[in-house]
Parts: structure tokens; C-alpha cells; sequence
């Protein structure tokens, strides 16, 4: 047996997310049950975090473990015949066994869609956070300044119900870009890790301080509380897409 | 009464197209039954044209009589707030009672969507055509140039049938853009009007052309024709876009 990568992109809107779970169809259901199919065994495929519902991927990376001759580009051809057009297989590379989705992952890029326009695009209504209210891009610099950098996340993240959750919250932000779009912007975030769901609740913070609600100052005392309560609402799931994992 | 412009964009993935029929959702419906409940009164919205089915807008025109004191940000919030949100209202304005959507058209902008790489993208799988085979840009330009001016479109029109149908086909093209995105192209037609299934009928033979089914020169051919059945395959609805409708 040989242990292969496998990127994939994916739309989340009709999803439950990544994570196998009872209640709705999840992309790692889909991915095993195709993988199932072509191995013609049991296939469990790790993935490098977990996507939220209607979370979206440009590139989520998982392993799994499958024949040694596997033919790689007809495997993905396959999967694609098979699974639905919202979920693609972008590559399958062959890794050494000592390769883990999640625990080789050393960077993590994310990106959040931001639409300012006064009316929801109907082509972004699943893709973007629709957000028509007073806004500076000033103070939302600041406030991504100040995030940037090695912190303790505990306030930006939020306790997994019956999960596993993360006991070191401290995490580092290489960069927070802002990217302007025909409609707005885009935040695009790279660390090296991210607690759960801190990547909408730092952006549900950020929109705070460009909409004016308080001062980009203010992220300090949210960040030294160590209090979820202090940051505000996370952003919702629809505007944000993982970008790509860094090994 | 009043007579009033509305613009509007839509994603025409789940609607029979932009005209009622009985068999499937229609643009125009769902308008038509929103501005019967705001305006108490049976509507007719007449459009700048009809768009097929799977066909999108991102300003579609059409026009509505309506009392003369109609406060028209109310009633386009209001529209909003009735029409689904693939379906959405950017402007209202009044306009002289001969305005008319359709004969006060004096130019159309349409845009044709290609995606060319290996894997079709989940994000544009309903707003693009998806065209992994060999393709050249040097003979989509050529031949984009042949089609541009006045010609006799008859061979890329098709017959509307039981229908109305131009007895007139010639038209004119002011430009064909080609335009480059992340994972492709699309194709910008300028025009004083076009023929029914005209824009997915040049499209197709472009690609033709692009991909090297038949040189540019050819195009001269099926101009002269005036013969549907010499210009090819029809590009899919999904990937074409009312842009504008110039008055």
C-alpha cells in the first residue's frame, strides 16, 4: 500500500461541510464513497482541516491510503466522472507514508469575499458576505495590522460543541491582504494554523472596525480578554474559501 | 400612469429563461406576480429581449406602467425584498410613455464565458463553458475580426419556432473583445441587435475556429451561405451574459 495527496476544490453551498457527519452529505462522504467505488475497498481520506457548511475550497487537501501501482491521472479522471460538478479532484500525487493532511500542513492560506455594492449580486449570492453599510478601508487596515503576527486566537475561536478542541490557542497570521474586487474585496489570511471558525470571526471582527462599531485599537483588548464573547459575530460561512495548503 | 424602466440582473441557472411559458419558472413572471402585489394590479414588464433558459443578466432591461407618484427606491427595495435572490432589481427610473424597452434598444452588449482549463472549475459551473481540448487564440481573433461589421447573420440565427422570427437578418457588430480571466476568456459583443441564439451560435463557431476545426476564412463561407446548418454547434446556454442594453 502507498499513501497519495489529493487536492480538491469544491462549493460548498449544498453541503455540510467537509466532516462525515449523520445529518447532511459531506465532501468526505462523496470523496470515500467515489474512492470506495474505484479501490473497490473501505478508503478513509484525512483531510487537512475541516471545512465548515457552505464553506468553500479552491485547493483542501486530504491523503488516503491505496494500491502502489495506483494510476494516478485515471484515478482522478474517475473521481470526476463520478462525483457531482460542485466537487473536483484537482491532482493526486504519490507522498512517503510518513505524509498526514493535517499534521504535515505547515501554512494555511484562507480567503473571505466581501461585497460592498449597495444590491447582492445574484452571481455572489453564495460566494461573498453581502455588506451594504458605512465602511472604511482605513480602519479595517489598522485592525488587520494589529491582528497580523503571533497572538493567543482564544477570543477568535470558537469551542467545538462535543469535538476536539485545541488546548494552545496561540497561533501566527503571516499576512492579511486586502484584495479589491469589481464589487469590493477580499481578505486573504496565511498562518500557520487556524483555531475553529477563527478565519470568520476575525473577519466578522475586521468588518466591525471598518463599519465603525469601535476602534481598530479595540482588537487588543479583545485579543488580551481570551473571551469568544468580546469579538463579535463570525462572518457567515458562504464568503470564505480555502485557498491552500502549504506542506 | 406612468410609464418606468427596470433594470435588472438575474442567474438564469433554475428559470426557463427570461419570457413566460407554461412549463418552467420565467424571469418575467416572477417579476410580473412581484409587481402585481406592490402595485394592486395585474403588470405587464416587457423586456429588452427574451433570454433563453440557463441564460443570466447583469442589467436586463424591461418596462411597466405604474401610478405617477410611484416611489420608485421603495418599490425597488420592496421588489427585492418579494424576488429571490438570484433575481435582483438595480434601478427604477420613469421614462417618456414611448419608451419601450425593446424598439428604444439602440445597442446590446453580450458576454461569452469560456473556461479553459484542465478541470472545470465548481465556481463556474454554471456560468461557463467548460473547453479542455486544444485551442489557439491566433485564429479565434481572426476570425472573431471576419464577423465583426454588418453582415447577413442569417446562418447563426436560429428559427424560433412557433415564434416570431426577423425577416431582416442583417446586423451589425461594432466589436468582439476577448477578453482574459484566471482560467480563460470571454468573448464581449458589441452590437445594434441580435438574432435569436445569435451570440451562442457565433460563439460556437468561434470555438470552432479557436480550435481548429476549420481555418478563419471559413467564417466568410457561412456568412455567405445564409444557412443555420453550415455554422455549427450552438456554445451552452450557461456561459453567456446580457451585459447592457444601450438606449
Amino acid at each position: 500500500m502507498a499513501t497519495y495527496k489529493i487536492k480538491l476544490a469544491y462549493d460548498g453551498t449544498n453541503y455540510g461541510g467537509w466532516q462525515i457527519q449523520p445529518n447532511a452529505p459531506s465532501i468526505q462522504e462523496l470523496l470515500q464513497s467515489a474512492l470506495r467505488i474505484l479501490l473497490k475497498k473501505e478508503t478513509n481520506a484525512t483531510g487537512a482541516g475541516r471545512t465548515d457548511a457552505g464553506v468553500h475550497a479552491m485547493a483542501q487537501c486530504a491523503h488516503f491510503s491505496g494500491p502502489d501501482d495506483l494510476d494516478m491521472q485515471r484515478t482522478q479522471r474517475s473521481l470526476n466522472g463520478i462525483l457531482p460538478p460542485e466537487i473536483r479532484v484537482l491532482e493526486i500525487e504519490a507522498v512517503p507514508d510518513s505524509f498526514h493532511a493535517r499534521y504535515s500542513a505547515v501554512r494555511k492560506i484562507y480567503r473571505y469575499n466581501i461585497n460592498l455594492g449597495p444590491i447582492a449580486s445574484p452571481f455572489q449570492r453564495s460566494y461573498a458576505w453581502h455588506f451594504p453599510y458605512p465602511f472604511s478601508y482605513g480602519p479595517l487596515k489598522e485592525g488587520a495590522k494589529l491582528l497580523t503576527g503571533t497572538h493567543d486566537f482564544c477570543s477568535f475561536a470558537n469551542v467545538r460543541v462535543g469535538g476536539e478542541n485545541e488546548t494552545d490557542t496561540v497561533r501566527t497570521i503571516y499576512r492579511i491582504d486586502i484584495v479589491h474586487t469589481t464589487d469590493g474585496f477580499y481578505l486573504e489570511y496565511e498562518g500557520n494554523g487556524f483555531l475553529y471558525k477563527m478565519v470568520r470571526n476575525l473577519t466578522g471582527c475586521l468588518m466591525e472596525v471598518g463599519g465603525g462599531k469601535y476602534p481598530p485599537e479595540h482588537i487588543n483588548h479583545i485579543l488580551e480578554a481570551r473571551d469568544r464573547r468580546t469579538a463579535g459575530q463570525a462572518a457567515p460561512a458562504k464568503g470564505l474559501f480555502l485557498v491552500e495548503v502549504i506542506y
